[in-house]
């Protein structure tokens, strides 16, 4: 991504976040706000909190100059002004949900943007991905990345943990409606564990060192969720692979899923591939 | 409790939550909270932010004009005073340590009173627990409850869940270093889970709604970490008991563990017992 195009991405991502963020506040801690009032796009229930930000992501949008397609939980895939796309952005206008209508404080926002090259053919992946942007509404943190460019906490460089032993790190990871097979093992493996419902967040928490490790073998994640915080990670100096040590690669859509083993370096994310294998 | 005593204590569990966060602001999301500076009396290593904390409570409490007993995790078991000590204050200067030192905003102080009765043979419980508030430092929500009087966040009175169906449930479940046995059938029956790792925290949570249930079945926790919330969600009208059901009696001490099922109300828990039977 040029400087030109990181500095028109990068407002743009600013306004979102700022904008949405004001404009669910008032429902935040509110049971109002978990009230369903249809279903999204992605085959789960929309919240209105989730309406509310969604909504304002689309006016932001709408006022763009360039045009553009919208990925996002929700709304699913819609194009933006006139003319072919030059980016898709692909937007969590409210990661953590669960957490922001009960005011536990681990929710926030996370857009990503791939931008779309005029020689392009074929559906764009995650790979494709070169702007990502996290907040943590709940403590105004902001985590971003650019492709090549590394990864940054509030304007600060991002450095995960150096942690190489497994018995020491903390880890998160999503272990229920699932059979637990040989994550169980993981889970007896390590220091502690954490489960906070904010995906985004969490993968970010990997990156600045918060966490040592996010694991997610249920193979129930949307591009939408990780788009930015893959980059983040992996920008910071951290291993994202799928659960088998694979690339991640998946279409930018809201139907496809995937599994993932996120590690702050390649040592904890080869043990932790050693006890999961062949799951 | 009668108006004047609750009115003394209250005002000394004022002081303590007030005074000791401020004491570990300047401590909050630094790695130097974390660093290891003793054992505690618990057996467990104490950390400089601990050690911060729980100095500060003995602070304060040395300027309380009652003769006490203060038990805390780090110190052990401490007379203040002259003359026979009137009360057991049984304190966590710090739930959610290390969410604490990494900023994980999930952390807190846990103070439970036990007035002592001048005819009073024997030790005392936690059954004789009639004080106990949680202050979340992260949001600064209160909870409080005095036993017989109800129970409290900010002033306002805390409400559990009515939920009675299993799978719609949000469940805080402690489920890393052990064997899973049959917390895998309860973690794979319900709506979603969180560890955030302050249990204090969690079992306030429950008191009102945030959680439905809270489940540690490791007989892990201690009585420093749990005699105020049980008394709140009690007071609330959720249900605590161990992993068997039974009646949570354990000696005031730093030594004393127990396993834990505080539910939102008596359904939810006969749903949790009849999975984990025989646990």
């Amino acid at each position: 991504m040029n400087g030109e195009d990181q500095e028109f991405w990068g407002e743009v991502c600013q306004d979102l976040i700022e904008e949405s963020q004001r404009a669910i506040s008032p429902l935040i801690g509110s049971p109002k706000g978990g009230e369903i009032v249809k279903m999204g796009a992605d085959g789960t229930p929309t919240t209105l909190i989730d309406q509310v930000a969604e909504n304002k992501v689309m006016e932001i949008l709408k006022g763009v100059e360039r045009p553009l397609t919208l990925i996002s939980e929700e709304i699913g895939e819609v194009r933006i002004g006139n003319g072919p796309s030059e980016a898709i952005m692909v937007v969590d206008p409210l990661d953590g949900t669960s957490n922001a209508v009960k005011n536990i404080p681990a929710y926030g926002i996370s857009v990503a943007v791939a931008p779309i090259p005029p020689d392009k053919e074929g559906p764009l992946t995650i790979q494709d991905i070169q702007m990502g942007v996290v907040k943590n509404y709940a403590t105004d943190d902001i985590y971003s990345a650019v492709k090549g460019k590394g990864a940054f906490l509030n304007g600060n460089d991002l450095i995960p943990s150096i942690k190489e032993d497994l018995s020491q790190i903390s880890l998160g990871a999503y272990v229920y409606r699932m059979d637990m097979g040989k994550i169980e093992i993981l889970c007896k493996s390590v220091r502690r564990m954490r489960i906070l419902g904010a995906v985004a967040i969490e993968l970010a928490y990997v990156a600045d060192g918060t966490y040592d490790a996010f694991v997610d073998v249920r193979n129930n994640l949307r591009m939408v969720d990780i788009a930015a915080a893959k980059l983040i990670l992996e920008e910071s100096g951290g291993k994202v692979t799928d659960s088998n040590g694979g690339l991640l690669n998946g279409r930018l859509n809201v139907l496809e899923k995937t599994s993932i083993i996120a590690t702050c370096n390649a040592v904890i994310h080869g043990k932790i591939r050693e006890i999961l294998e062949g799951i």
